[in-house]
């Protein structure tokens, strides 16, 4: 297929970006067939997807620095990953439905209300190519802004009117922010290994791409195997989502990403590759101990950028991040065999595997 | 009643500390009877406060900074007055049984959370005393600390299995981060009025307040219009406490309140004695204007100081602050009317006069 074709494919709305968007690195790719499916998906869940929008954006608005503070973000152009997997799991069953609607919502706010504490704790400037929230309206604001979404987020949630779909909420936040705790003891520190790393990704990251999927499959009324199989494929989706985070922090494209590379190492954090690499390369350990223990830096030694990344390049560290997070969307789809073949199974298959070539 | 007679009632523990303080007040202030009764129902209620205090201590106890901040604040000598309302609001039923001792710890939660993000956006250096938590395990840990505990105490809150006490809950939170938002905006500026401080004070102060006793009587299994009595109670009480508390942060003991006086106004926000002298003497107000727009500042101008005390005791301002929490008081006792007269009715009358003759 071609580009024209993609392109004639595309409903109006900011809603389905991320598939656009993996839609253009698909094109090109040799994945032809992906792409296509992709676009098909996009038109199948754009109106879903647009009715999410609609709710993010009607959240109280006010005229205070905290309630700018939140819709500033919320206007940003995010990738709404965690509403996708909610309408797609919601779609395997009965459908896009009020109760997925409130849950997709809710999805979406939990993870806002991450990234608005998120900057404030490691000062982080940037958010998906514009300044961040605190940086405009101040860190009081982007501390409230994230107390008020995630509020809002269990609100909703409730709405949805499945006792136990809250109670996992309840319990994957409670995920979440233990990751953060052990993220923030490790700061500064080399002691990270990898066994930690994906015990943090798994609370930071995939817990919420596991209830995402969950949720879904319930508010489509689901049987409980087929739930649990979704609340699968989110987790491997979720890890996988990271690993390639990682990747990109490390080679992707600065101005496709929308932030500087590196990013996460000048924070203090390891990511994936790097921490094989320094697994493999005892120099580049020594190196990286100063960055980690120093506090945040505006900008990284040049030659230490060239240095890491060579290593991770030389010791194939990241090949093997690569090839990992693959088999995690291979296992992503395996995990899906319960569910019965359909529109909105070869969806999610589209997605773990368009994971994979996400650019940004 | 003699001070021997009072001690020979306390029981041991650190649980019902706010009652020994009471009575401390109490004694000498030709309020005897208030304190006997008191110390009367420190005995009745000693029992459940150990239960909460027990399960503060208890939450999730691991080797990070946000663990340790919480546990630092937790462990700190609060004053538990919103369990101390979840269970005399209970005993006025059928008593303080699991569900009433989950939503007491909730309560305290609650307050908790807002604590240690209150800290870290008022650059908060003590509280209860001691080195804010913040001040120890820095500001990052105290943000995820809060979310923490407001995951925890809506979890407790789910436990305890009333779904319109859960809604309710997430309804106060957002009317205190609603408050928050407000005296967030208003900072730096004198344009607040005493309609927006009240509107600040039912949203961050009495909201909770009113929360822990409709949550207590629903615990307790009492009617609906015992319940809606028991809220109405909550919220002039809460009104009452922050009235007082703006009192003694201008004319309290600084050594008995723990911490310095004009804290507020250090910080750029007006109390209400300062907001009501500032209505009455235009010279005053101009004095406000340069500290409210400064940034929080370590010390105050002694000068100034001098100025503002003696403003709020000439224009009227604190007599009038001091009578307007009487008379909350005394609605506070009014709204009892439809609750059957019992020990739990006293308690909660008790409670409401000492709160007027609290010091800290």
């Amino acid at each position: 297929m071609t580009t024209t074709a993609t392109d004639a494919l595309r409903a109006p709305g900011p809603a389905a970006d991320v598939l656009v968007r993996l839609e253009d690195v698909c094109n090109g790719h040799a994945v032809d067939d992906l792409a296509l499916r992709l676009a098909e998906l996009r038109t199948w869940i754009n109106a879903d997807l647009t009715d999410v929008e609609a709710d993010l954006r009607a959240i109280e608005v006010a005229d205070t620095p905290m309630h700018r503070s939140a819709h500033h973000l919320l206007g940003l152009d995010g990738k709404r990953l965690r509403p996708l997997c909610v309408a797609l799991a919601a779609r395997a069953g009965s459908g896009f439905g009020p109760a997925a609607r409130n849950l997709a919502v809710a999805a979406e706010l939990v993870h806002s209300a991450t990234l608005l504490h998120d900057d404030v704790v490691d000062l982080g400037d940037r958010r998906r190519g514009e300044p961040a929230a605190r940086v405009i309206y101040g860190n009081a604001a982007s501390i409230f802004a994230g107390d008020w979404l995630l509020v809002e987020a269990l609100k909703r949630t409730r709405a949805a009117g499945l006792p136990d779909v809250l109670d996992r909420a309840l319990e994957v936040l409670r995920e979440m922010i233990g990751a953060e705790a052990i993220q923030l003891a490790a700061r500064g520190t080399l002691r990270t290994s990898t066994a930690e790393y994906f015990r943090v990704v798994e609370g930071k990251t995939a817990s919420l791409f596991r209830w995402a999927m969950y949720a879904g499959g319930r508010a489509g009324g689901l049987a409980p195997a087929a739930c649990d199989a979704l609340e699968s494929y989110g987790r491997c989706l979720g890890v996988a989502f990271q690993v390639v985070d990682d990747v990109l922090d490390v080679a992707g494209d600065a101005a496709v990403v929308g932030k500087n590379l590196f990013a996460d190492l000048r924070e203090g954090k390891l990511t994936y590759p790097l921490l094989l690499a320094a697994e493999r390369d005892g120099g580049l350990r020594e190196a990286l101990v100063g960055v980690c223990s120093a506090p945040p830096a505006a900008s990284l030694d040049p030659a230490l950028v060239r240095r890491v990344s060579a290593a991770v390049r030389e010791t194939g560290a990241l090949d093997d991040a690569r090839a990992l997070a693959g088999a995690l969307s291979q296992d992503a789809v395996r995990a899906l065999a319960p569910l019965p073949q359909g529109r909105a199974r070869e969806a999610l298959e589209s997605v773990a595997v368009a994971m994979l070539h996400r650019r940004k």
